[in-house]
This record gives C-alpha cells, sequence and structure tokens, in this order.
C-alpha cells in the first residue's frame, strides 16, 4: 500500500514551520522552517512597548518557502516520496492576529498607500496597544451582555479581536475606513491557499471566533450590532460583513489553488482544513480526548480540555474560553492557562543572573532537584505576569516568601518550579470542581521535553502521572491531523478526529510518576499556596496569615531531620 | 593644662580594641586592635551550628597587648604622651556572654581539668544551643513570674544568661558542679583588671543583668529562688551565690592593680569603670540623652532611647529590653532593634550573587539610587532573621513580592533596604506610641558610616533627619567615657555623663534630610508594608490582602509617568 502524507502548516511568533507527516503513523518524515523577514525575528516593533505587528506578506512566503523544502526534504528521507502522495493540508497560527482586508480579502497591507502603514498589518496575539478598548468592552458587555463575558473568563482582553479593531477605528480612521473588513490570520491562510478569500466565500474557524471574538450559535454568532454599536457605529457597521457561521476543523476551507500547486509543488485541489489556533491544534497533536488534559508548556501555557458537547456544559469561572468545536468537532473546546511559567524562570536567571554565569537553568536545576520538597522552606506564587486562571487578572505580581539569611539561588529557583506547578494544579482542581474529569495529563512544550525536574515536581505536587506527548512538533502535527481528516478516508486519510489521533499521535515511553511521600509535603505546602493566592488574589477571602511562616518552618525542620 | 585621656576597652566577637581618648574633647589619639588567637576568628565552632564560644585566656592576652600597644601609638602620635595622664578605663562587651568560674572568681577554663571543655568556655552571645531552656524559662515564667517576661519582650531568650547556665546543667553537670557561679563577660573583664574576680567582690553592671539575666529591683533583683528551683534545683541552689545588688556604669569596679599596671604601663590604681554591653555603651559614645534615639546600624540594629526614671514608664511591648541604668544611670535604658539588616544585604550579594561579579554592594546601590521611591512596584519585609521588635518571633522569614518577569537586582536590594527602613520606622513608632518621643536619630555604625543610600532611604521613609555619630567607634568612645566618669572631675574626667557626653562626643557635619516628595510616597509604601507585617506576623490582624499588589501598581504607574 502506498503511504499518504499530510502537511501541517504551523505559523508561529517568528517563523512558518512545514510538518510533512505519514498519515498512517504520525510518523514525521520532513520538516522546514523559514524566519519571517519583517521586524525584529518576525515581529515589527515601535518605541511603543505595546506594539507588536507582522506583515502579511510574510505569510506568503513562510509557506512558499517551507512546503517547497520540506518536499525536497522528503524526497532524500522517504524513499520513493512523491508530492502527489500529499492527500491534504491543516493550519495553525498564532491568534488572536486579526489584520484588515479590502473588499476582496486582500491584506490593506499589500496596497501601496497602506505598505508602511502599521495599522494595516497583522495585530500579533501579544500587540498590547487596546488595553482602553478592551476596558471599555469589558465594561459595556458587564452591562448589557453579561453573557458574553460569562464564556472568556469575565474580562474581554487587549490581545483579542474586537479590541483591535476598536483601537484601529479610534487611533488609525483612515485604516479603519478603507478596510471592507477583518479577517484572523487562522482564517486568511487557508483562504489564501484555497482561493477563498474573498469576504463571501471566506471561511472562518470557530477557534478564532469563538475565543477572541465572543462568537457563539447560543446568540447567533459575533456579537449582535446592537452592541457593537454602542462601542462605535463604525464597528456595528462592521457587523453584517462579519461571516454569519463559523466552523470547526473537521471542514474544508477549500481545495488548494492551481496557482499555489504550482508554486510549491503540491497537488491541485488537496483539501485544506479551516485553521485554527496553534495551542488547540496542538491539543489535537498531543491526543487531546476527553478527560484527557494536554498542557503546552513554554513560556506561559495553555491547559485544554475537550467535553462531549452532548454531555452538556455550565459555565467554569475563570477559564479563558468554553467554545463549542474550538479544538475538535462535537466537543466544548476548554482553554485555561497560566500567564508566565517558563518566563519565571528565565526572568530569574537572566534578569537576577543569580551566581553569575554558574546560575543557568541546568545548574539550578541540577542542584534543585537534589532537594526535597519542604527542604528550603521557601514558598512563591507564579504571578510575575499575573494569573490567567483561575484569577483572571493581569494586575498580579509575583511573591516569595520563607527566605533565610541562607537561602540559596537553587532554594529559589526550585520554588518558582514549586509555583508554577501549584497553580497548574488550581487548574486542574477548577476543571474537577466543575465537574470535568481529569484522568490524564499529556504534556508537550519545550519545557516538557526539556527539563524532567518541572515535570517531576509537576507529578509529585498533582500526585498524578504526567506524560509527554510523542511529538516535539505537536502544533504542526495536530495541523497535519486536520489535513488528514479534510482528506477523508478514501483518499487514505481519516473520517473522523479520534481515529487519525489514534493513529498518528502517541506518547513518550517514559512517563514522571507521582513519589507519594513528596506529593504528601505538596498537599501541605499547597494548602498554605492557596491561602496566600486566595489572600491576594481574591477580595472575597479574609482571615489572618500568621501561621505561613511558621508552618514552612515546621515542615522544613521535619524535613531536614 | 595638661591633657588627660582615659581607655575604652572594647571586647568584640572577633577581637579586642582599646582606644585611647582625650578626655577634654574626645579626640581620638590612639588605637589598636587584638584579633582573639582561639577558634575560628575568635569563636571556638563545633559540627554543631548552634555553638559558639571564646575562651576566657583570649581576654586576658587582648586587654594586655592592645593597652602597651596604644599606648606606644599614643606616645608617638600624641606630642609629650606620658601613660601617668591616662586617669580611668571603661569595658564594654559582647553579651549575654557568661563564664563559670571557681569560688576565686577564675574562669573553669583555666583549670587544666576543663581546659578543652567547651562547656568550661565563655557561651558567646551566639550560642544558641539553649533553645529547649529558653523555651522552658519562657513557659515557667508565663505561668508564675508573667512580670519577668514584661520587661525582656515576652520572651526569654536562648542566648540569655540562665538558659545557658540551665543548658550546661542539663548537657554538662559535670561543668556545672565543678562551677561556683557564673558570671558575664562584662562582669569579669572589669574585675580581672581590678583584683574583684572574688565573687564576693564582684560588682556586676546592670546592663548585662537587667537585659538578660532577669534582674529588676522591683522584684528584689536576680529572679527568686523559688522560680529558679522550679526550672532545676541547681539553679536554685545558685541564687544565693548570685550578687545581691547591680550597679551602673556610673559605679567603679576598683582601682587597676599593681600587676595590670605593670603588664600594661598604666599608673596603678586609676578607676575601671563597671562594665557594660557593647551597643549600650555604643549609645553613651553616640551622645545618646532623652528623646534622641541611636541606632547602632551594622548585621543587625541596637535601637536605644534613655527616659529619666523620675518620669516614670510603662511597659512597652516588643522591646526587647527596659532597664533602670542599663544605659545612663538615672534613666531607663530602653532597647529595641532589628534582627538582620546588613545581613539582609549581605544575604542578596552573597547568596543569591545577583549579575555575578558586577552585584557588588557598590554597584548595586549606585543602581538603586537611580530609581524613585515605588518605582519597582517592589514591597520587602525585613524579616529573613526573624523580627525582634516589635514581634519578638523568630519564628518569621523573608517576603518579597511585586515582582514581574522585567524585575531587576538594584529594584530588589533597593526594597530589602526599604524594607528595613519600613522596620525602623515601626520601631520608632513603637516608642512614640507609648510616649517616648523620638526627637532626633543618631546613627552609627558600619553601615551608618559607609552606605549613604541606606541613610536616605531611612530619612525619607521615616520623614526625619538621620544624623550620624562622629566617631566610628562609638563603643569604645563610650567605654572612654565611662572610664572619664568613674575617674571624676578632679582627676581631669567628669562628675556626670551629661558633661562627659557633651565634650567627648559629637555628630557628623552632613545629615541626610529627608525629602518631602519621597516621604510622601513612602507614607504610601509603609501603610502596605504595615499591612503584610500585621497579617503574617500577628495572630489578632484579620482581613484581606486583594489590594496590596494592585497598590503597588498604582504607586509604580504614576511614579513612571
Amino acid at each position: 500500500m502506498t503511504s499518504r502524507y499530510t502537511i501541517g502548516l504551523d505559523y508561529g511568533t517568528n517563523s512558518v514551520r512545514t510538518l510533512l507527516v505519514d498519515t498512517a503513523n504520525g510518523r514525521e518524515v520532513a520538516t522546514a522552517v523559514c524566519d519571517y523577514s519583517y521586524g525584529d525575528q518576525g515581529v515589527i516593533l515601535t518605541r511603543d512597548p505595546n506594539l507588536a505587528r507582522q506583515h502579511p506578506s510574510d505569510y506568503v512566503t513562510g509557506a512558499k518557502v517551507t512546503i517547497r523544502k520540506a518536499l525536497a526534504s522528503a524526497k532524500i528521507k522517504a524513499r520513493g516520496f512523491k508530492p502527489d502522495q500529499v492527500i491534504g493540508i491543516g493550519v495553525d497560527t498564532t491568534g488572536s492576529t486579526p489584520m484588515p482586508v479590502d473588499s476582496n480579502g486582500q491584506p490593506l497591507a499589500f496596497q501601496r498607500r497602506f505598505a508602511k502603514n502599521l495599522a494595516a498589518m497583522a495585530w500579533l496575539w501579544k500587540d498590547h496597544t487596546s488595553v482602553a478598548e478592551a476596558a471599555e468592552i469589558t465594561e459595556l458587555a458587564r452591562r448589557i451582555r453579561p453573557q458574553y463575558l460569562a464564556k472568556c473568563g469575565g474580562t474581554y482582553s487587549s490581545e483579542w479581536f474586537f479590541s483591535k479593531i476598536l483601537h484601529c477605528r479610534r487611533a488609525h480612521p483612515e485604516v479603519f475606513d478603507a478596510a471592507y473588513s477583518w479577517v484572523e490570520c487562522a482564517d486568511w491562510v487557508p483562504a489564501m491557499l484555497t482561493g477563498t478569500e474573498a469576504p463571501d466565500r471566506l471561511t472562518v474557524g470557530v477557534c478564532a471566533a469563538g475565543h477572541k471574538a465572543m462568537y457563539n450559535e447560543e446568540w447567533g454568532g459575533y456579537p449582535d450590532a446592537e452592541f457593537l454599536s454602542q462601542l462605535d457605529p463604525g464597528l456595528g457597521e462592521l457587523r453584517p460583513r462579519l461571516r454569519p457561521k463559523a466552523c470547526a476543523i473537521d471542514r474544508s476551507a477549500g481545495g488548494l489553488t492551481d496557482l499555489w500547486a504550482k508554486e510549491t509543488g503540491l497537488p491541485a485541489g488537496i483539501p485544506v482544513a479551516v485553521g485554527a489556533f496553534d495551542a488547540h491544534l496542538g491539543g489535537v497533536g498531543a491526543g487531546i480526548a476527553p478527560e484527557t488534559l494536554v498542557k503546552i508548556i513554554g513560556t506561559s501555557t495553555c491547559d485544554m480540555m475537550v467535553v462531549p458537547v452532548s454531555q452538556g456544559l455550565a459555565d467554569i469561572p475563570g477559564l479563558c474560553g468554553i467554545v463549542n468545536g474550538s479544538i475538535l468537532p462535537g466537543y466544548f473546546g476548554l482553554e485555561a492557562g497560566q500567564s508566565a511559567v517558563g518566563d519565571i524562570f528565565n526572568w530569574f536567571v537572566n534578569y537576577l543572573q543569580p551566581l553569575g554565569k554558574a546560575g543557568s537553568h541546568e545548574a539550578l536545576s541540577a542542584a534543585a532537584a537534589k532537594l526535597a520538597p519542604g527542604e528550603s522552606g521557601l514558598l512563591a506564587l507564579d504571578w510575575n505576569n499575573g494569573n490567567r486562571t483561575v484569577l483572571v487578572d493581569q494586575r498580579l505580581t509575583g511573591l516569595l516568601l520563607g527566605q533565610t539569611l541562607y537561602t540559596t539561588p537553587s532554594e529559589i529557583y526550585r520554588a518558582l518550579i514549586e509555583a508554577t506547578a501549584f497553580g497548574a494544579l488550581t487548574i486542574i482542581n477548577r476543571f474537577e470542581e466543575y465537574g470535568v474529569k481529569v484522568n490524564q495529563i499529556v504534556n508537550c512544550g519545550g519545557i516538557a521535553e526539556k527539563n524532567p525536574l518541572v515535570m517531576q515536581i509537576y507529578a509529585d505536587v498533582t500526585g498524578r502521572p504526567m506524560k509527554v506527548s510523542r511529538s516535539a512538533q505537536t502544533c504542526a502535527l495536530g495541523a497535519a491531523i486536520a489535513g488528514a481528516v479534510v482528506a477523508g478516508k478514501k483518499a487514505g486519510g481519516y473520517g473522523d478526529y479520534a481515529s487519525a489521533q489514534k493513529a498518528m499521535t502517541g506518547l513518550k515511553p517514559r512517563a514522571y510518576r507521582p513519589n507519594p511521600k513528596n506529593h504528601e509535603i505538596y498537599r501541605e505546602l499547597y494548602a498554605l499556596y492557596r491561602k496566600l493566592h486566595d489572600a491576594f488574589g481574591t477580595s472575597s477571602w479574609n482571615g489572618n496569615l500568621h501561621d505561613v511562616m511558621k508552618q514552612l518552618l515546621v515542615v522544613r525542620n521535619r524535613v531536614r531531620k
């Protein structure tokens, strides 16, 4: 039987990756990466630290270059490989990364008069220029459409779709007025490949629309025109030009155009799946399924679960989003996350530079691994970048307590890891408190790959095995799986996600198993963490922290004996 | 008129210093230092980290060597100087540093059979082997003699006289049984110089007895025999062999013996003042007087005030000690302190080693000096070594909050300095809350001498000028003043402390004046510090800390604009 392949196109913050995957077993046959050409590592910056843009021409180039390279590489690596064995394409991107387009669906940035206008570029997910508009949207929704907020954690973010558009309307009316509509990067790339950019042909994915643009079928899709008009009449006028329906990733946006086939060497007409965000397709690539929590752990985390729509689901306070079909079709996609994990360790190593050059991640991890839980007497909160889940509060900051005159950098490093583990446990508990059972945890991302100490501490703190996804490219793999599903069974793909995931995803052989003795100590420490968490993080808590430092000393003295 | 001189003999933890001072103006004519020969820098250590002893033979050698050297130096430096111009001697030592003595008042350590027995040595102030006994004494006193605790901050310390003796009784009965009595180093050195070591001739100072041995005339001197017997019958039997009365430093312990005159070259018979602790005579040397707070700032602080006995004084909760005559005769000596100040900065620089070699005190101070109050968004508690005043709780630890992903070492360094300033302000407030007005603050010690940033922050936080004592050797200077007072006016000394201090002490010309704008910001930050202080440090506080991080961000954002 001839092998069949699909392509996962993964649009990151700094580069595009093409991953070519064998549909039979998920083998990653070839990969190619292309760094964006614009800005600083692909991100256009100015003196305003909140601004972060991308040039959409990088999206075009990135696909051409990496697909060609990956096919060339496959011809070398896979015996007898031919491009016509590729049966489908999936796309994942960062987001919310919207851009203004003209009435043909072409980015305004491609027009000569806007070529250097940053407001006409793609507004990258981490662009924070729209803080005031986000507050305005939150405020209005709280007053007249509380249901909108209930699905996105209670606060509409400056990183999201309508905040950015409203800010453009206010600050750059010439761009706003020239734009026929706004399209997420995750929707525009599949449209580009399939020639469906025209606003009346465009297919939008429910992942971006549901998590970042308050799209929900319960209230008829995107926020209603009345709501948008109250924010700004211009926004209200935009409403009818937004698509009436958003789709899950089992739908195809169309077939690869002849032009793109020619440019890349791929067969024309192969289906391109509806796009979704990197983390969500990462969940798919890590084998997400009911009762399986997928954690993507990098600078921050994305914690994802799915619940069958048939089962029903109440709102879960503190989650960033609950969207029907945003991860897997037929399932609510649940997204939680920690605002900083690897970033906290990086801060400690790069900003504090403890022990000078002797304070690398490797050296601190090695020393921290020799410590027993509780031995340092330290306790930290993982809020250096605020708290996404469950407090949804960016105005929180880090905390470290328990320092003596002898506290060492490796003790602090371990305390910071433990703090992120306690934050992770808080998310797990929140899922379970609302009836979403967590029976398996699959980790992926840089830290899961590279730092066994972090994984072991997570196992010990949560009292649950930490499994690691087999693929080091789960996002691109998830996109390739989407390509296999839209290709369909007849073409050599799959009829549904469950069978595609079963064949194409897997775990690394080694799981990190909790040490029961360590877990017992961490149960005590977690109770103290929760006390600090609630005391500093909620307005409802009332009490006293007199026992916290003392209890840490009790644990420390017991452990040191 | 011929100049007259007195000698201050200053027994520190690592060395002895002799300071020769001109009584007319406090000019420090000559000084000589002798490092102790035993142990590690004068401190005998074992594998038990709590143990710290000294060999009393170092006390003998130290006096001989440094007095001779200082006199030799004076002959070179002061034109026409002759040793018979020296009219008196004062002594300050560490404490509580008790040692077991025989029926002649000679240290047991001088006996061949105890020559290597550490229990027969001097139990240095920082020896913590007696933690269990301290708890036992506190517990019993709380039950049956609460008045004993009211004068020493509510907790009897493992560093103090009876804890150490009781521990010796329990752990080293052979030494306890061989000891006729126990003598503080501060009392033994003057006795040695004047040949009054015999237990029935010994003069004990009220500074050591009152602050460390629960001596108070209100209840007839040392704790009563019944109380001591309940701790241990052996301790009860010791009670009658302790002196009935303790004296202030205006009393002479006797005249210098012929033998010591011969050994040192000093005139025989010159008076030696009753001994006192280094910090207390440091207060005298810094010009302590009613309404003047003297802060000795080094690794930790000692904060001292005096109140005329005639004025009366209620107990002040949280103070380490209130003792009639312990600093100046006729005044209550009030002692407060912070368990760590310089030690916290040293911890940060030496243990964390931020920025590697680029993270020296000098470099961090220089960078921290460029920051405005509130600019970092950080807030710390100065409890890395517990809290002496006002919480009297060693079981407290450090805390730092407000960290982001961009927090720098110099920001933390400044936050740690500010934390110690907030701790200092808490002590000032406590004095004033109980009617002890603070009208002037005089600083001395290593940090006051060397770190202008710390002094400026203290001025800005407290809103009060920070003055610095002229002498860099205030303890030895205070001892020399004691020598001038016991010598008396006729001999060329002084009839009382007020006139001696007026002539012999002074301030550096530069005072650190508070910046009103900075003080305003620090008032806001101090309110947050107090909230943390009370929430973590007291069992009576009840509330919520939800606003702390947010309020720090509000201040930070305002300052950064």
